[in-house]
């Protein structure tokens, strides 16, 4: 693995080093992995004399502000993008995950190229590396550094990309996080000077009031069906209006039902006007909720899925946990 | 540093090595670093043909019983404790944190080594391991293993020991967490063969649904004082009854009104029966809660500290948080 990332970022590398000025893109509705990829990237196009601009249509969420004191991000105008000479997509796998960049790049076609860790990455640019199995985009990003020259990454480089790492990787919890995602981590804290607390606090110690009030509330619906294996969470309208909350505040939400002990799946009901979203996860290799999504017109991965229902919420509830325990049944049979 | 751990770890080696039989004590009402530290070294000194019993008073909480099916942790019980040629204590700085072991030894001295990293270590032990700065006594273990022969560390030993890096450093967020921990870290998981999530899930998705139900009530409870920069939650005894839970479920709920952007402080509030016990956590460099909690007859860290009151909860509130609000006045004239 070492061998195939130092090839394909030493390409990339005398790639871009081939222009003058370059705009790399962070995908839209950003987060921490894809700014912090973008400000790293950008810091480095920089080290190596390369004009770069930072884009995003959207704005750069509250917890991650302080990286774009790191290096500007703005929102592309036709001005500034018929400036570079090529593009960087970073953390999304097809043009249309980057807003703008898709209807310009259409008008006026330029050297695109990508780093992305999503399945299924679009075959149209004129080179990406697209590694499945990396933790984060950051990750990769880390590779850019030490295939080129590893004294570039200053402490405000290390502190993206260490952002980037900790936030795709659920504090470096997920089975994403190999020995390697693990020493990248210790090497980005050795060369940056800096201790953990500093970024994960910045990042996660960001909770509004009413937020917490919002979880309260949700977390008083938790239930348990079918013999305590399947854990359900609730968020209604109701209660966004009583907290002063958007649907924005209910990210992550769903890890409470999934921490409860012995359950297999969890799922989290939004009836927030328009029928009810849900999120589905599972912790239990027996349980396939993309399977369980795809009964409802939904889909996802194995472990996180997603579906609609056109409601009501208690109706939705009754549906979907019958399906789910079809396939616990089936499990229990195989 | 590394100079240091070799010759301290060499030292308690050829001592260990002189004994057949050797009792190895983590601390009363233990966690996820002590009973680590205890299974790991048990294995060790099992792979170094030293007979090793593990002894605890209490109870292995339930989310760590599965360490004790790597190595069985007992009671200590007279028989086992005069088989014992020597002893090892784990992860606390005085006899007393060892329940039987302080009346036992009284009666029956034999020598005692001690493994940890709290301050204020006692100093009548034949040798002593205390680092303050190490992270968690796991990350000391691990040099057990590093000084002796690393080909001994199996996966049951790299997973114990990486349990107690984990809960000891907030999954490893912590200002304890150096470049050197997460570096272990990384081996833990190649030489164990793991991935992270598999002592993650262990470790911390194992709440009770009347835990979660208890969280929901006490984070309505959560208010901002003194220009928002302190956020305040309270426990009371009704909401324990209402869930059917207890003291024990309140763990890590001080995490809640400390992540709420912006303020420099947290307390959480108990009001179980007999008074009102309160902790006391500063995320600023600004607010030392040690010098706080002394003024309420407590006392501990700066960032993390204790106190008791005789109540009610009502005026608890009230004079702690005028209290604390003395310290950020006079931090904003200093």
């Amino acid at each position: 693995m070492a061998f195939q990332y130092a090839y394909m970022f030493n390409e990339l590398i005398q790639k871009l080093k081939q222009y003058d000025t370059v705009g790399v893109f962070s995908h839209i509705r950003p987060d921490g992995d894809c700014i912090g990829a973008q400000v790293a990237t950008c810091l480095w196009l920089q080290e190596n004399d390369i004009r770069a601009f930072a884009f995003n249509d959207d704005d750069v969420p509250l917890n991650l502000k302080w990286l774009a004191d790191y290096y500007p991000i703005r929102q592309p105008d036709e001005k500034s993008l018929q400036k570079c000479d090529a593009f960087v997509l970073l953390d999304g796998n097809s043009p249309k995950r980057f807003g703008s960049y898709s209807d310009y790049i259409q008008d006026d076609p330029k050297p695109t190229y990508m780093v992305d860790h999503h399945p299924d990455p679009y075959d149209g640019f004129d080179f990406s590396i697209s590694v499945e199995e990396a933790s984060s985009t950051c990750e990769l990003i880390f590779h850019l550094f030490l295939q080129n020259d590893i004294s570039q990454l200053n402490e405000d480089a290390a502190k993206a990309l260490y952002t980037g790492i900790l936030t795709d990787t659920g504090s470096l919890q997920y089975d994403s996080v190999t020995p390697e995602t693990m020493s990248i981590a210790s090497e980005l804290l050795r060369i940056g000077g800096f201790r953990p607390n500093e970024v994960a606090e910045r990042v996660f110690s960001n909770k509004s009031l009413n937020q917490l009030h919002l979880l309260s509330k949700a977390m008083g619906t938790i239930e348990l069906y079918e013999d305590n294996q399947i854990a359900v969470m609730y968020v209604t309208k109701e209660m966004l209006e009583e907290t002063n909350t958007t649907n924005d505040d209910c990210e992550g939400f769903v890890g409470y039902p999934l921490s409860v002990t012995g359950i297999k799946a969890a799922i989290l009901f939004k009836a927030l006007g328009d029928g009810v979203k849900m999120s589905l996860r599972s912790k239990s290799n027996d349980v396939n909720v993309n399977k369980w999504a795809r009964k409802i017109g939904g889909g996802g991965h194995k472990k996180a899925s997603g579906a609609w229902h056109p409601g009501p919420l208690e109706e939705t509830i009754k549906e979907v946990v019958e399906i789910g325990a079809e396939q616990l049944v089936s499990v229990d049979k195989s």
